[in-house]
């Protein structure tokens, strides 16, 4: 079957942007294309030149090299032609080499918003594609409201993609701006747009108000449509928009896409998809969603033991796609439900060979079992994991022991009456028999904690040097007769590796401690069997 | 047109179980049933009596009224009859009125995973179904791998199906396990099952690993099914099962469906939906998700631009549903009018009556907005709002000042030689001029720290007699330099009603401390309304 060519867009710089608590700078902006381009789309979508001055610089020069570079604008204004508008104009001679202009398909829309009529709003639609054509530039329309429009008032809605091409327009993008439109109502609107233009020149662009944006580029494309607008990660105003990251291994890796349509999305491509998806998400600052499709920390982790077991067999049955084409990896995590096999493979994570008969398993699995019961979640915790694991097996190294912390806060007004917090915690710890005290101040009980816990630890102060907090998170428990604290610490170190441990205990710094003691056992586990390979 | 009944069965409390970090206890359980009999689903799946202590336990008496309530379990292994395999017989004798058991519709499955052959999978099947119809439990079987089985073995997929009816199950229902099936394959797919089996007794189980549980669910709606398997914010193994928090508006609202189907779902099931995705959230210490479509913060919230202002002319053009529906708000974020009035709504919330041009009103809302950009959030802290919003319009009465605190938390080992920890707190406080000094333990600092500051609270005292800390969480805010924590506490009084206060300090107990200072206060506000009316 010869395949036809599909188009993805990216608009993640512009509708994205719309984004409730984003904000782009130009760094982010420049940072952002070269993501899109490692990941192949078609398009990327920069913003709105004009509109405010990140925009305005970010047009100034060309920011792809493979993906074409798109510049997003209104049509021309009423009144006056596309030559004389300095919006249309700004837009024009900025460095895209494409441009979206908007136009609004629903004939109400153009009265409320724009206070214009249906006709004057065509010829500004027709004015302001011939004006980017004749500048050289591909001109994309983007029909706001067409699904909405079209159910309101077909012939406007029709009007206005057969004056788009009619005028020259490369693409016209169906927008369902509102969100609310179902697959079968676009399949259905879909192809009766297609009785007056071709599908390789028709666009979507979905919203997920009702969780279905991918869907919905889904149905479109299968019903003729050859470009789809979307988004990394789903940003975008409102609900946002449909997410490439989700869509790209579906329409690349799922046979009836692969076999029915080709991309620009190549292997390699694929590849980085986890990689980028996370990195954005660390680019603005918030955590990686953990169940997305594809790329989540959770997309191939299985937690029942009896999926666990059958797994091990074949991974192939359990798993719609290979994690490793999106760059992603398989996960099978200890639980209350977990059975031996994923404690083995849990084991083999941490090089930890035991047989399947091995009688210390069957102890460790009652271990996990009961201190899940108590509180411990080792499913999140993998350190804790495998420093229980060789505390049960008999494998663990004493390190050090601890005799005694405390650890003090203190709100009181200083000399010049202002009020303040003091902060301090001591510690004694044992190291080959040699006692340790230290103290430390910090910004709160566990920082002080850490601190002073950290600030001598003997002969193993080298090896924990490049340890780091990064993040700490703490959950109540209503255990029934006693509400127990759940402290998880998530660590890092200058090999980029993070791990996280946990504690758990009535008293929070209780918990807090025992999550740090295991996370500098974990690291010293670790440096351990760096030694012994080296 | 005569509506045909849809049935929603939710199985948040045992699919939802398989998420990776989710670990219910009891308490959680009871509190989850609750909250899906709140919305109205037909069917509360509670878990696996047998598989784990807390499933048992949640087992052993209803824990619904309305919704039916299901336990789930395996089909009887092979080489014991029902009756004599004791995994079936505690499900069917466990307090719950329907049973769900799972059988495997993919051949390779069975021989690979069970070890059996199909003939006996398929008598077992048979034999547990009609076992549990015997003892007078509605009867449903999960097909599970049913899509991936039926593409590679359709004769036995479809066997699984007609056995299970034949021996008496109510429903049969169809899971998509692996989650890669495509909306059209489920079309066409059901289509076939729907020759040999009546739509009323079958049944859809999407999962969402490209992202379309939802398409899945609605495209198996549309084929002819009538009954929808999902969870609470789309909770489940992997990347979750099908929304039933999204997919219930969509069900309820959307001309298409509303007209076709009847659910259980009532206009006021409907308008507590935002509630408790949120509230569920909050009992798994996670941050809703602000782009959820319907539920989510952003919902229905528009940024700058070109948008807002036609969205004040008419919002019904600008919203595929109103917020208000589904217990949602709109939000515009630019617009300083509708600031504004959203503040007033809140302030009328407290029995606080401004006029709209009142000048406080605009520092208020500076200040809220100054407070937020640190890391406070009024969202989910109403108790602290009415407390800020009196503070910034001078009406806050003076009741206590904190002069001075301390907080003590030491391990250490006792006479007898055991660790112990030890935790003491000390507060300082003036009431009328009064100083008042209380010292006290606690099981952690902030709990002695309470216990403290309420010991002696001179001639407020009595009116604080019923307060009591319901809940605790910490945020850790902004991972890098200026992280900040951000505490939530949740306490309740006599009357039964439950508030929030916040606090935010890069310390934990100040954070701490400001939460529980401005929760009392609140009760004192309370019962100073209390007796200025009475």
């Amino acid at each position: 079957m010869s395949r036809e060519r599909l188009y993805l867009f990216d608009t993640t710089l512009r509708d994205g942007a719309q984004t409730a608590g984003i904000e782009f700078s130009l760094e982010d902006k420049i940072a952002i294309a070269g993501m899109l381009e490692e990941i192949g789309v078609d398009y990327v979508e920069g913003g709105y030149p004009g509109a405010n001055p990140v925009d305005t610089a970010f047009f100034d020069k060309p920011r792809t090299r493979k993906s074409i570079f798109t510049a997003f604008g209104m049509t021309k204004r009423a009144g006056r032609s596309a030559a004389n508008d300095p919006g249309v104009q700004g837009i024009i001679n900025s460095a895209a080499s494409a441009t979206c202009f908007v136009a609004k398909a629903w004939d109400y829309q153009v009265e409320l918003a724009l206070g214009s009529t249906t006709d004057e709003h065509l010829e500004g639609l027709a004015d302001t594609v011939r004006a980017a054509v004749a500048a050289g530039k591909e001109a994309l329309i983007d029909l706001e409201h067409f699904f909405d429009g079209y159910k309101a008032n077909r012939t406007y809605a029709l009007a206005c993609v057969h004056t788009a091409l009619e005028a020259g327009a490369r693409w016209v993008v169906l927008c369902d701006t509102n969100g609310g439109t179902m697959p079968s109502e676009i399949r259905d609107i879909i192809k009766d747009v297609m009785t007056i233009a071709p599908g390789d020149r028709l666009g979507i662009h979905p919203h997920d108000d009702t969780g279905q944006a991918v869907a919905n580029a889904l149905a479109a494309l299968e019903t003729g449509v050859r470009q789809i607008q979307g988004t990394l990660n789903g940003l975008g105003e409102r609900c946002g928009n449909a997410n490439l990251v989700t869509l790209i291994p579906t329409l690349v890796l799922k046979p009836y896409y692969a076999e029915r349509f080709e991309t620009g999305i190549t292997p390699e491509h694929l590849a980085r998809l986890t990689h980028i998806s996370r990195a954005f998400d660390d680019r603005l600052n918030r955590a990686p969603a953990r169940q997305a499709p594809y790329v989540g920390a959770s997309a191939f982790a299985t937690k029942a033991g009896i999926h666990a077991s059958a797994l091990l067999k074949d991974f192939s049955t359990y798993e719609h796609v290979p994690p490793e084409s999106v760059g992603n990896e398989r996960a099978i995590m200890v639980s209350q439900q977990a059975g031996k096999s994923n404690l083995l493979t849990a084991l083999a994570r941490h090089n930890i060979e035991l047989e399947k008969d091995d009688p210390r398993l069957e102890k460790l699995l009652a271990t996990v079992k009961d201190r899940e019961s108590r509180g411990y979640s080792y499913d999140g915790a993998d350190a804790s994991f495998a420093v229980l694991a060789r505390r049960v097996l008999g494998t663990l190294p004493d390190f050090f022991d601890v005799e005694h912390y405390r650890t003090m806060v203190e709100r009181r007004h200083n000399a010049m009456g202002d009020e303040i917090t003091v902060t301090e915690a001591v510690v004694k710890i044992r190291v080959d028999g040699e006692l340790l005290m230290s103290v430390a101040e910090g910004n709160g009980p566990v920082n002080a904690l850490d601190q002073a816990l950290r600030k001598d630890l003997g002969k193993y102060s080298s090896r924990i040097e490049d340890l780091e907090l990064a993040d700490f998170k703490v959950r109540i428990l209503d255990g029934g007769t006693g509400a127990v604290t759940r402290v998880l610490v998530e660590s890092r170190d200058g090999s980029g590796e993070r791990w996280v441990t946990i504690g758990v205990s009535p008293n929070i710094i209780d918990a807090s401690f025992e999550a740090l003691y295991e996370s500098i056992t974990y690291k010293l586990l670790k440096t351990e069997a760096a030694q012994d390979s080296a």
